[in-house]
């Protein structure tokens, strides 16, 4: 029997259509085209391929631009958004255009020629989300700056269009639509509840425990109620914290090392996926706080289609309680 | 320079980043594997392989669930939803799931092992679109079907499993958030202005011309300001008509043909690209009046990703004018 549920966190509608009893092996994805690495413009040699760094951790005595580098970051090469203060609109008749303003960096996320978290040791994963950190809080320096959106494509069925392991951080002069309307639940849960409502998910799903993956010290990785996508996972602090920017360093090693067993069991169940990993974290300039940061994988083994563009609603083969039952034998 | 945009009609969040000055061919999607027509349970001879039809255009002394068909409805084989009137929700703590309510039905669009409406003559596709009228009609007699959303899901990267030419009908036991939030963008528009921000729209559109791809006598396509796909295009009635389900004879036939036009003019610019084709109408019982109904071709060339599923914007490489000028040529 198939099953609407809505998320409490952030509102979202989805309907687990559990009866095809689907198992991981029906999830495959098709293998993908190998990138030669000779031709790979984020390999060590090739630093004049990418715009100027930015960023880096590198070691002493080491120039920008030359190899030596650990994580390394670069204006992204064909920025979805360009630079320059927000003005305008323009309007013409009913129409509304601003310049693109914004933000668009690339993180390159090791010297290796691999492709995602699940090849990386534990520290290198935290290497990265340290740089993530360090770029949240330099971007902010704008005021004009709203929200920053990190995330990562993963694998050419994921939107990749290059193989060796990278993230973007898109910094945006407003607020976007999906962060705004989690804000806005979370507002209206609190007021009924005095809660944030991750706060008080996270608390049923440890006592529940159907859902839960891992449950670290400081960080808990779990199947949501209300996944959108086969095998959809959120890697979260236990604690109520807003902003990723600020999260402290034992936070960030445990959900680093968490990101990355989540993500290996991925590839070991379901031969390597592509996927997305999405960042939700508070806005900033001011980060306001009815928000609980949180890491989103997202596995595309399904094609969000007509019904999804069309409603705004997803149909999810397999239930978040059998992915959590997975991943936790994986 | 790119440029965010907003939807005069939905309030959808674009970028247009048109950095890399793409050209149609940079757009051509993978080849894709070719189904064997002989395993197809689309196929005429082959109705035993589908649950029983609830509908059908068929020749006269034909009897159901034998060849003689031109357009055949049937329940989805595997439906996302599941019959029963709502009840509920379920309540465990702060997560509410309730019986996956709703309809799910297959419209098998011609007899024909073809992809699309782009190999259907326009009296074939004014069938199916007749069909789709029919079920509207049909399935809002249950008076807890609040929305019916029609869609085809053509190609593989456009989410179909199956090859043979079929759309679906899922008829919702609610207003869908992406519908709910169209019709409050509508009313405080027409609040704003006293018009339907379509019709308002269109206006313009026609007015100065550089989106529109095909002005006939009752029935428009353009590649809409915001358009979150390149070569997205919309097909709507010149008049305000909220409700697909009682459009009239002469708009359906040139809707019909208008689709099709452009679906081939795609097929050729761009090589048979995967597409969904999403119908956007009034909710049902009641039928409200704050839409304006349309036919969103939405083809699949670039892939939704992390920065899509994080902020609920979108980045489209292509501006609307070019997609338009290069579908007004092709």
């Amino acid at each position: 029997m198939s099953e609407w549920r809505r998320d409490p966190v952030t509102g979202r509608w989805v309907v687990i259509a559990a009866e095809r009893g689907l198992r991981p092996s029906d999830f495959r994805a098709a293998p993908e085209k190998v990138h030669r690495e000779e031709a790979c413009p984020l390999c060590p040699g090739r630093e004049q391929e990418t715009p100027p760094e930015v960023a880096a951790y590198r070691a002493e005595g080491t120039a920008p631009d030359t190899p030596g580098w650990r994580v390394r970051v670069v204006p992204n090469k064909f920025p979805a958004v360009t630079g320059a203060e927000p003005v305008g609109p323009e309007a013409f008749g009913s129409f509304r255009a601003w310049p693109g303003s914004g933000v668009h960096e690339m993180v390159i996320e090791t010297p290796a020629h691999v492709r995602g978290f699940e090849d990386l040791g534990p520290d290198q994963v935290a290497c990265v989300l340290r740089m993530w950190q360090e770029r949240s809080l330099v971007l902010r320096r704008r005021e004009w700056i709203k929200y920053i959106q990190v995330f990562k494509n993963v694998g050419q069925g994921a939107g990749a269009s290059l193989a060796h392991a990278h993230s973007q951080i898109l910094a945006l002069p407003f607020v976007p639509p999906e962060v705004r309307a989690e804000l806005e639940a979370a507002a209206a849960f609190r007021k009924a509840t005095g809660a944030c409502p991750l706060c008080a998910v996270l608390q049923e799903e440890l006592a529940g425990g159907t859902r839960v993956v891992l449950a670290g010290r400081h960080v808990v990785a779990l199947a949501p109620f209300a996944a959108r996508f086969p095998f959809e996972v959120w890697v979260l602090p236990r604690d109520h914290r807003e902003d990723f920017g600020r999260a402290g360093e034992t936070v960030l090693r445990e959900a680093a090392s968490a990101l990355r067993e989540v993500l290996g069991r991925l590839a070991r169940l379901l031969a390597r996926p592509p996927y997305n990993l999405v960042l939700r974290t508070a806005p900033v300039n001011p980060v306001t706080g009815d928000c609980h940061w949180r890491l989103e994988i997202l596995p595309r083994l399904t094609v969000p289609a007509g019904f999804e563009f069309g409603t705004g609603c997803y149909i999810n083969p397999l239930p978040p309680e059998s992915a959590a039952r997975y991943l936790r034998r994986a």
